[in-house]
């Protein structure tokens, strides 16, 4: 008998409450880490409104963990117990087919995420399969380290995957809990960064973040002057926005990246791309190898989110909090279940 | 007096005529070529009658011509008298700006157009600048060359600017003018290819141009199939498809290329691109070192346009014939006017 302690909904929508379960044993291959702490990522509020259709409950939420692995399987390799991990939206991969054999785990169309159909890391306990345990050094706060597993993975992935260069003029649309990550990697990165935001009070926050220039993305004056000039723009919000705009500020070669999940098709011109040699892309989060990178790469720069902590316990509080968009820009909820 | 024999029309829409006009002192950097054969693109058509509101008349169209060099201005580099080349859409490029020395002449912001404010093809001689005559090698056929300057180029450029792999497999929509060629290029290319085509009558017809598989784009079934299957696929048509179902034809990483130039915008799914790491992008022709690959790499593997001849006195009915769709898959002017 394993006994985990967790916060769960009952229901659609619910308030979280303690709910301890069985886990049953461990399997072959995966860890068991003690949650330290755990990010809140508003997919946790997604899936506990059910808005994705395959929420299962009781739903225990969490997919940012840092902690400590307590317990590992006899076919775990590269991992050992006591280690301190961090774990982010996918749990694991079937490793044997042609994308993991690549390297990319991160499009397995078997992958497991952390909180489908399984108990996430809003617990004391939580497992993954060993692939998916990235290590996390000392010199890394692993107080704030949490939302670079999904949130900062989700922004570091294409900086990696699209080929980014120091030399490259670039631009981070929103300064969010993903996009004042990408603000700070693209500055460590090399290049010359610009932030687009709608809420002037950022402004400061986005200069002090690693943004050289901040563009109001509702005033199509600002726009229209930086026209043509961008190399890259990574899109992190999930709100249509003025796209002909967006587009028009790619340099020829440019590229849009969509890490926003934003529902109403983008009306793309085909022009648009076709006379300067545009392109738009998205992706999901990263790979286990590209997770490794970002973390030596936070390590080398202490590139860590903004976060407001809050104790496991009051899980629910932290949801408020992230519902009201109160977030600055991440929240993290420690571990106090034991 | 330099006195140019020309077809032009002389308002929108209106019958060529006899045209001559004198084209002025040779430019220091530009060649001056004797009309061997001239290709009859689209574009063409378009410019007659002024759909991109850039006409200038008297018109003069061509800009897929085979030629002999007869003079060359003192600044010419690279080229001689007497050589036979290619000209395409771009006849020049500023050689100064970022673009151009980053090689990428195509994406010149000054680059001239071959018929844009300036006469083109149908023409007993035609001017360039020296870097935008690409050499034509006797080994490859002077009489169908023509429409490789700018059709052919047109799809040969994304298979090299997108790092299309032989390992691919890669689909063409559209088995056009642009798309027989794609076929003949990805063929050799070593790709496994997709034709598709909302005409059964051009199934044997794709096959024999290096087509492993043809599909009905008009099928809903044939093309859910192939769902998560491509790697790369390059769309020829300017008309709308089920752009939702072709994005479901890439695999991950897959990429959809757009050089067809269809007016509605095209509704992207961003989760579409997202989960799978997908990207849409466009491109305009080439630049003048991938005209000389692409030349090198249709000399290699006799990779030519199935076209149709018409004398260029008879200019009118192959514009005619070109405007009943009646062309398989080119038509190709020969010079008869001296």
């Amino acid at each position: 008998m394993s006994l985990f302690r967790s916060f769960a909904a009952q229901e659609k929508g619910g308030r979280l409450q303690p709910y301890e379960f069985d886990a049953g044993p461990l399997g072959a291959e995966h860890v068991e880490l003690q949650v330290e702490f755990c990010g809140l990522c508003h997919s946790d509020l997604s899936m506990l409104d059910n808005e994705w259709m395959m929420t299962r409950y009781p739903f225990v939420p969490g997919h940012e963990v840092v902690g400590r692995i307590v317990e590992a399987g006899p076919q775990v390799k590269g991992l050992k117990v006591g280690q301190r991990v961090g774990l982010g939206w996918y749990s694991g991969s079937c490793l044997s087919c042609a994308q993991c054999l690549s390297g990319n785990h991160n499009l397995c169309p078997q992958a497991e995420a952390t909180i489908v159909n399984r108990p996430g890391g809003f617990a004391n306990r939580v497992r993954c399969h060993w692939a998916w345990a990235t290590p996390l050094p000392e010199a890394l706060s692993a107080a704030a380290a949490g939302p670079l597993f999904c949130g900062g993975i989700t922004v570091f992935n294409p900086i990696l995957q699209c080929g980014v260069l120091p030399t490259d003029r670039v631009g981070v649309i929103g300064i969010g809990g993903l996009g004042h990550l990408a603000l700070q990697f693209l500055n460590k990165w090399g290049c010359e960064v610009v932030a687009f935001t709608t809420s002037d009070s950022k402004r400061d926050e986005a200069l002090r973040l690693g943004a050289h220039q901040v563009i109001n993305t509702r005033d199509a004056n600002q726009l229209a002057r930086i026209a043509g000039s961008l190399n890259f723009v990574l899109s992190t919000v999930n709100a249509p926005l003025p796209w002909d705009a967006v587009i028009n500020s790619l340099a020829p070669q440019g590229r849009l990246h969509i890490v926003g999940a934003v529902l109403e098709p983008i009306p793309v011109a085909a022009f648009s791309l076709i006379m300067a040699q545009r392109s738009i892309s998205g992706s999901p989060v990263g790979s286990p190898s590209t997770a490794a990178k970002m973390v030596e790469f936070c390590t080398r720069h202490q590139i860590l989110p903004t976060i407001q902590s809050f104790p496991m316990s009051q899980a629910n509080d932290a949801l408020d909090y992230l519902r009201a968009g109160k977030a600055r820009y991440r929240v993290v909820l420690q571990n106090d279940l034991g």
